[in-house]
Order: structure tokens, then C-alpha cells, then sequence
């Protein structure tokens, strides 16, 4: 026997795209049912980093979700680019007329929406399985079961939002779609530290031997980052190797100290550029991961997931309003004119730090010639500096 | 028999460095000679496109050479950038708070160049062969035979300039060098037009069949070029089939017209990137194509080697007012801060615009965002300006 329920938008997916979504057609009275295969502990507990462009912190605060987040997160109104020894400080928010960014680790985010989300009532089912779509072009719905063992419901729609990350089947059901991709010669080492603050900014450094990012979780730990080979083991990277890589591509000529302390979690992440378009059909609209992802240099996947939400929420609105479709229809080249331009900006900061094994000596040579130009003229700091604290949702 | 001379600067090569650096010296009372293994009219007849930055324009000026300059050129206050069929236009001059570009072709420059050198009664050695260096340590030497039949004759100078161009010896008399480049995987097909202009400014524009560049030499006379592979020969390109790209290439959504008329010169060039470091050695210092070559998109060329004229200059010009070598021996790291900011700008231009058969299609769509951000954020918009129009010399 299958149960049957109705809501206006079904949302596959409890990650940075759905959860905001959610939450912003709540506060519009609009009804939505979110489902997830993974826990809710499992969501809370994937340990990511998160730096919030200056309109998504805004958005958080709309939504009422800025508490948390004043208490503990960090705000950067700067970044240090290293190019060799050569450190140069970017004041970010003299050169945006006073924008800054604000460190907030991904999970915090996310365990903010999802207590909002259950505390305002919203169905929300984590842990479901078999979730599948049907009937994009005309009667959309989805269904699924609550646990491997309990029936099959099906959950009546008007619309299916398929936040789903990379790997959901949501993107899959997009027919005649084309997608652009690009999987970097290198990958990031990253390391949790116990250890103070060695610097108050994030440092980005071009380094011969590879990248190299600097940034501060809290008071006591520290995430470092190092540019490793795309098939390198973690195996490869004992504690002490990966210290004097530390040590060696941060250094300065002026004698700055990098602190150590205790490495208590290592990861390995490959980078790759991915772009699909169009990013809906039918009554499907797929946002966030499920529709691109940007390599973790300039930090841009969750605010452009959030963006994402934000594009979507404005089509749902306009119809539910009475507005008719016409945001709707537009909200895949909507949202893609903004995502490319993220897509171009971290690509270009992926290409600028990194040394590519494909590159020649020119290439590389070209890179540093890239920072040191960026960091030495107003109007390239200043386009840095915008893209860093996010392009406007509207331009 | 060998006949002996001596003079204060020997200048191998009348191209742009060589002969602004001999106007610079000559103004300042600075003995020089230069030499060319070419001949005046071979010089003076070699078309090539120029584009002046704002301050070499004013340098022309300086020197009393803007005259027939003022008369003959284009000034531009913007261009055009073309991402497909939408064709934006920046406005240099605004964006650089007043400053425009000079199109005034190199062999015109150099006419005027030669014409005050003879004017001057300075000594200048056309069509010379058996052009060598000697001493570059400490007695630096030329020796040469003003024409084959001559005997050899020996310039005795305090230093030496290599401004002999990409396929001159004096490169190679620098040792320990290290040589960066870059070929790119595509070519330059340029022709030379009997018809009226069809756009009043430079149109750059990045089509899915290649790039393309409009531009006028004169109200009867226009230059185009596509892009075309590496390897490609004339007889690849009828005159057919050249309109027919550029007609596809620069075509616009909103019907412009690009005039057709007789094609009486077509030329093929290879683009390639190249730099040498350092550029000096003992008593030699090299400038210009000597020591580095851009690729002609954005038009650096003319300008870079303009550049190392004046630091050399004011090398040379300081030890011999007494004030030591200091600029002289810092030449080199002074002029390659800046040839390798040009260089990043030429290859940044460069890649935008042009279809790498090497690139797939994310790289390729990560281009066409680039020319739609920097077309419509004011920073990026500066950023290409200013270069656009030269980076300041001293910073």
C-alpha cells in the first residue's frame, strides 16, 4: 500500500541549496517537503569549510539565522597573496567600499537551517532511500521510502527541486543537457590543527613547489592546505613531510613564523571545474552541487548553491503570486550567467596559485606575473576584491 | 687594414629600441652609433601595425618627432569586445580617466625616428655586414663592414646596446641566461583592404570559428586578420573564403555590415610568447624583440621595446652625469618587472580571445565568461583599460 501526500515543492536534498530554499519559501507561506538520503547527523557532521560572501551573511541574518553565527564565526575584511616569499596584504573591504567575507564552516550553516527548518515544523525526512522522480513534463512527484524497510510514499508536487549534490540522480533526468568540466593536474592536502593563529587573514601562496592556504578554523585550530598530485595517497604525507611543505612554501623573507601543533584530521580532495546546462525541465529545476561544482579556490561553492536557491525562490514566488512562469523559465539562464562568472573567477584563482605539472616555465612564470599585477594595480585588486566578497545577485 | 672609431653607446639595430634609445642619448648629449644590417629603405618598408601607448605617444612629442604623427594617426578612446555575436564596447578613455591609444604603424615611427637621426647628423650605418661583439666584460668593441666589400671597421664604445631584434646575435653573447616561451597552437592570417572602415574603433572579438580583429589603417585602407592554424598556408585562405570568415566571425545580432573590397597584401604569422632573463651582460644591455616577444593581441610590441629604451637611457644617462651605475646595473630586473607585466597582459588577451584547439569546451566557455565579466564589472573593465593604454613606467 503507498501512502500519498501533496506539498507545493519538493525538495531533494537537505544540503546548502535545499535547506536555504526551503526556508526562504516558508517565510513566503509557500509548503515544502524536504527528503534526504543521508542522517541529519550525517549532514551536521561533514566537516567542511565555509566562507559566507558578504550577501549570503546578509541572508542569513534575513532569515533570522545570524545568531550563531555572530558568536563564532570569523570576519575577514582581508587576504595575504604570496607569490614565492613575497607576501602582499588585499584590504578586501576598502577595495568593495566596505565588504567583508565571514568564515563559517559549511556544517554550521546547515545545522542553523535545519534547527530553524524543525523548529518552524516543515516536513523534512532524513535517511530516505529509493527516492526516485516522476512525471517532470506534466504531474510531478516524488517518491521514496522513509527507511529501507517502510513503505514506498509518493509526494504530489507542483514543482521538484533537485538539490542533490554531484552525485544525485536529479541532474541525470535533465534530457539534451550539456556539460563543460575540467579536472585539474593536482589536488589539496588538507590538515586540522591544533595550534594558534600563525596569521589573522587567509594566505594564498604560488609557491615552486605548489600551492599553499593559511586559514584559521577558531582561537585553538588551524586548517592548512598544500597542493598535492591528483593520485597522491595520503600515505604519501606523513606529519613531518608535510610540515617542512608548510613551512617551505609559506616562508617569507622577513622571517614570519609558521606555529605548529597536533594534525588530528587529513584530507585529500582532487579539483575539478563542472558546469551543466540548462539546469531545469519541465517542472524539475536542479541548484547548487547538483548543476556545477568550482574547485575550493576562492571558496565560491556555497554561496553559489545559495545563489542558486535564492534565483529559484524568485521564480516560485512570482508564480505562486500570480506572477506567472517567466522568472521560472528564465531561472536556468538566470542563475548560469551568475555561475559562470564564479566558475571564471575560481578558475582563474586555481590557475593563478597552483603550479600545473602541464604548464612550461613561461606559464608558470606568467602566474606570478599574474599576482604580482593584482596585487600592485587598484582595478585588478579591486576585481579581485568583488569576486571575492560575491558579484551581485542582480547585474 | 682596419680602421678604428669610438663613441660612447654602440647600438646594434635601427628597429624602435634602438633607435628611441640613440634620439634619448642624442637629446642628452650622449655619443652613439648605430648599425643595421639592413637597409634604410628594408627598415622603412617593412609594414607592420602600431599601436602607441598613451605615454609613447607623448615621448614622440617629447622628442619632436609627434608632428607628421598628429597628422597621419588614429586616436582611439575605445574598443570593441566581441564575445559571439554580442559586441560590447569599453570606453578607454573614460575608463582611464582621459587617456586613448595612438594607431600609428611602426614603420611610420620608425620613418620619423631616422629622418630626425639623419637630421641630427648622427652616425648611422645601414645595410652593414660581419656585425660581432668583443670585450663585452670590460673593453666592449662592435666590429663590422659597412658593406661586404669594406674592410672591417671597429667601434670602440663604453657600452654596447643589442637592439637587433629576435634573430640578432647579441641574445646569445649573454650567458647563464634563461630563456621562457610559449608557441600558441594558432596563427595570425592579416590582410590589407581597399574598402571604407566599417567600425570607427578596434573590434577584438572571440567567434566559436576562431578569433577576429577589425581595423582601420586609413579612410581608403583596412586591416583584418583571423585566426588560423599553426601550420596553415596562404593558399589554405582564397579570398572568398576569408571574407566569408570574417563576415561569420564579427557578425553581430543586430545586422552590422562589414564593407568588402580588394585584398592586395595577405600575411601568415605565428604567435608565440618569449622572454629572456637577464638582459644584460658585462658592458651589453639588449631591448626590445632582443630580449622578448609578445603575441600582437594587445599590441605590445612596439611599446615594450620603447620601454626598454628609456630605462636603458636613464641607465646610461645617470653614469654618465656622474652619478654612478646603479640604474645601469639594475636594467635588467627594472625592465623585466614590467615586459613581464605586459606579458601577462598579451597572454591574457590572448587566451580570452582566441579558440584553443587544445582547450576543451569548459576552457572554452570559461573564456567567453571572462570577456562578459570584464565587459560589465567596472574594475575588470579598468583593469584591461589601463594596460590597454600601458602601464606607467615607473611602479
Amino acid at each position: 500500500m503507498t501512502k500519498a501526500t501533496r506539498t507545493q515543492v519538493g525538495i531533494i536534498g537537505a544540503g546548502p541549496a535545499g535547506l536555504f530554499l526551503g526556508q526562504l519559501l516558508h517565510r513566503q507561506g509557500i509548503e515544502n517537503v524536504i527528503i534526504d538520503i543521508r542522517s541529519r547527523e550525517e549532514i551536521e557532521g561533514t566537516i567542511r569549510a565555509g566562507v559566507l560572501e558578504s550577501w549570503t551573511t546578509e541572508l542569513m541574518h534575513e532569515l533570522g539565522l545570524g545568531e550563531r553565527m555572530m558568536q563564532v564565526a570569523h570576519f575577514h575584511s582581508g587576504i595575504a597573496l604570496q607569490a614565492g616569499t613575497e607576501r602582499h596584504h588585499l584590504d578586501i573591504e576598502e577595495l568593495t567600499g566596505g565588504k567583508k567575507v565571514t568564515v563559517y564552516p559549511q556544517h554550521e550553516v546547515l545545522k542553523d537551517l535545519i534547527a530553524a527548518r524543525i523548529a518552524s515544523g516543515q516536513e523534512t525526512h532524513f535517511g530516505v532511500s529509493d527516492t526516485a522522480m516522476h512525471g517532470l513534463q506534466d504531474h510531478p512527484r516524488l517518491s521514496f521510502r522513509r527507511s529501507p524497510e517502510s513503505p514506498t510514499e509518493t509526494l504530489y508536487c507542483d514543482f521538484i527541486a533537485g538539490c542533490d549534490g554531484s552525485q544525485g540522480p536529479s541532474r541525470q533526468a535533465i534530457e539534451g543537457r550539456t556539460e563543460y568540466s575540467k579536472l585539474y593536474p593536482f589536488g589539496w592536502l588538507g590538515v586540522l590543527v591544533k595550534a594558534p593563529p600563525s596569521y589573522h587573514e587567509l594566505i594564498y601562496a604560488n609557491h615552486e613547489r605548489g600551492f599553499a592556504l593559511l586559514s584559521t578554523r577558531s582561537p585553538e585550530i588551524q586548517r592548512l592546505y598544500i597542493q598535492c598530485g591528483p593520485t597522491d595517497n595520503m600515505a604519501d604525507y606523513p606529519d613531518e613531510l608535510i610540515w617542512q611543505e608548510l613551512h617551505t612554501r609559506l616562508a617569507t623573507q622577513n622571517g614570519w613564523t609558521l606555529h605548529e601543533g597536533e594534525i588530528f584530521q587529513k584530507s585529500l580532495v582532487g579539483l575539478r571545474s563542472f558546469v551543466t546546462d540548462p539546469m531545469q525541465h519541465g517542472k524539475l529545476f536542479i541548484a547548487g552541487d547538483a548543476a556545477h561544482i568550482v574547485p575550493p579556490t576562492g571558496a565560491k561553492g556555497l554561496n553559489l548553491a545559495v545563489a542558486d536557491a535564492v534565483y529559484l525562490y524568485r521564480g516560485l514566488e512570482q508564480f505562486y503570486a500570480g506572477g506567472g512562469c517567466g522568472r521560472l523559465e528564465a531561472y536556468s539562464a538566470t542563475a548560469l550567467k551568475r555561475i559562470w562568472r564564479a566558475e571564471r573567477f575560481s578558475w582563474y584563482m586555481t590557475t593563478m596559485l597552483h603550479r600545473n605539472p602541464q604548464e612550461n616555465a613561461f606559464e608558470q612564470r606568467i602566474h606570478l606575473a599574474d599576482i604580482d599585477y593584482t596585487v600592485h594595480s587598484r582595478a585588478a585588486s579591486q576585481a579581485l576584491a568583488e569576486n571575492y566578497v560575491g558579484l551581485p545577485l542582480d547585474s
